[in-house]
């Protein structure tokens, strides 16, 4: 079995992206199966294009997408991806879709594939605030579990996968009264989400 | 030299008290300067009492008081008592006053005398958020800030007083989207504030 | 040309519901088209057995459906309905679903097939606080737009549907510190919705 | 009698602040008795200078500043002004006041002479979202109240003095998720406040 876990890298002008911060450091097995870890462009055209090519080289069992959620205080199991691109903001290379599909004629959304009620209260249980969320926004990380999911439906693929937002962590919120959680709490739920996620398989 | 630090035992249904969970655990000395500690009751009436006797008997040259402040994010370092007491909440003895003077004929308030915003700088500096407050409420965190300022004032002591909120720790907000902060952290918060005071003498 | 324009009643507590009270003095006809009106039950069953009989019975052009958002500081326009059911407050049925979809086999979502952004930019023009929002949430509001949706989806009938989430009215958050709108504007807003609705067809 | 009833200019990038705006259009008797309006400058030395000029001048009973409180939900009767001014952004002169005091030697803080707790209770019986606040946060309005406090308990005068905070009005938030409240309800909000204060005399 293999699990492909995802971090972002930084974006919106901070230096550090506590997704990949969390991600990189992960053992290279977990319950004796082995962790792939790549790192994601915030990009929705990078997205769009690299994410379908690194699920067909690694062939993961699994894949475990992370990013940040800026404001957010707990661990969040996103429940649904949908089929649209917006931002004010633009991305890393500039771009800022307007109530754009991510693919024309698509499903509306797509529901993750991991355990999340699981995974919720197993981080819980681990002393790890943490909840589903119904909205993974309509940035690139939204679009980045709805390609993952897409590609998956679409060629029948028997990879199970999903998202999990975290939050800042304590050096990116210094001066500003935002929630944040420790880098070492982040990197714990992540190993947890993925244990839980392999029970299931 | 003495720094008396105090935390509040629970209250409002907690188990646990972040602010004294960190206090206790502080090393007995810092920066060759011996560490009191004392729990607090979460007692308007209790406060008014035992806190000027702690006082007199400690003889402390700093007192820092601590307290857990539901909802916020980050370290706050208090930076005005008031002379009021008001609650919807009872406390831990049941009282709950409404709009009452904490003493008739006194001050309306007391300014920290601690060094707010040098510790504030400190904290950034060691990557812990943390801002000035303006306001402690008027349930007994504030009672006690004001209660130490105004026994140190009208007898005339030697003695810097302020008082610092500390967030939630995660494992008291498991199912609730409130923030926290690692104990480990709020910990380094309070030995770096002591730090700060110390230099100030 | 006929709009059917929906409102909830009151549930958790609240003795009314800002959208029934908004929806039920809208006049008669706007723009010369005829407004029905129905108040809908806060039940996830009752949703699913009446919505479709109203849709069946007054076959509308254009159906709007409304609901209350606790703490939403603007009229928010949904951009996408889920299928799934999930409450951790019992509707008024006393039904508290965990985790269930609406319909099984269905889609995973329905898009709002009003002109969203256009009636955004309406309302904004017409110095009303407005914004999309990504998340109807998992209670009766999410259900019954899904409802409406899946029900046109499948009958293939010429319905365009949508929802509309307003905010508590000054009444109902008198002693809490909580956004709200006033009942004429939410009303306001409801006849710009429509009107924009109806230049679509 | 005589009620002095004050708003601010706008500040902050906004075209208007709804306190002037409700102030302004306030009728020139209330319970038959004179109302004077004035719109204050948001700069911390113009108050300084000219709101003891003012009162001087009017010789009123009842003072009653208002000012904009960003971010708030509810009309917030102010407990308190401490002798502090701060601010990140300048105001209007370009001034930027970090940790200064506004008199020197001068008392940490004085409480409104308003009925704070009638003012709150009669504007809930009036529909109207109330609260008391414990902070008028480091700006100028914290300064106008001070200011207006202090002079009058340096000269000895009779005159009745507080500071009212209302939110937004929606126009200025038409794009951002902020709550407000209609400049109706203000307006009724300040005479209300004025009835209360004249009753105490």
């Amino acid at each position: 079995m293999r699990v492909l876990i995802t971090g972002f890298e930084p974006f919106g002008g901070e230096k550090i992206n506590p997704s990949w911060e969390a991600v990189k450091d992960l053992p290279e097995k977990i319950d004796g199966v082995k962790i792939l870890k790549k790192e994601l462009p915030v990009s929705f055209k990078g997205i769009k294009e690299k994410l379908p090519q690194i699920l067909n080289k690694t062939m993961p069992d699994i894949v475990i997408l992370t990013g940040q959620a800026a404001g957010r205080a707990n661990i969040t199991i996103e429940r649904v991806a949908i089929n649209i691109m917006e931002s004010k903001k633009e991305d890393n290379d500039g771009y800022k879709p307007e109530d754009e599909p991510i693919f024309k004629e698509a499903p509306a959304a797509y529901f993750s594939t991991l355990p999340i009620k699981r995974i919720v209260k197993s981080l819980r249980n681990n002393k790890i605030p943490a909840a589903i969320s119904n909205s993974a926004g309509t940035y690139v990380c939204n679009t980045a579990m709805y390609v993952a999911l897409h590609h998956i439906a679409i060629n029948n693929l028997n990879i199970k996968a999903g998202f999990i937002h975290v939050p800042y962590i304590p050096e990116q919120v210094l001066e500003k009264p935002q929630p944040s959680m420790s880098l070492e709490m982040i990197r714990k739920a992540l190993e947890i989400t993925i244990k839980e996620s392999i029970k299931d398989q």
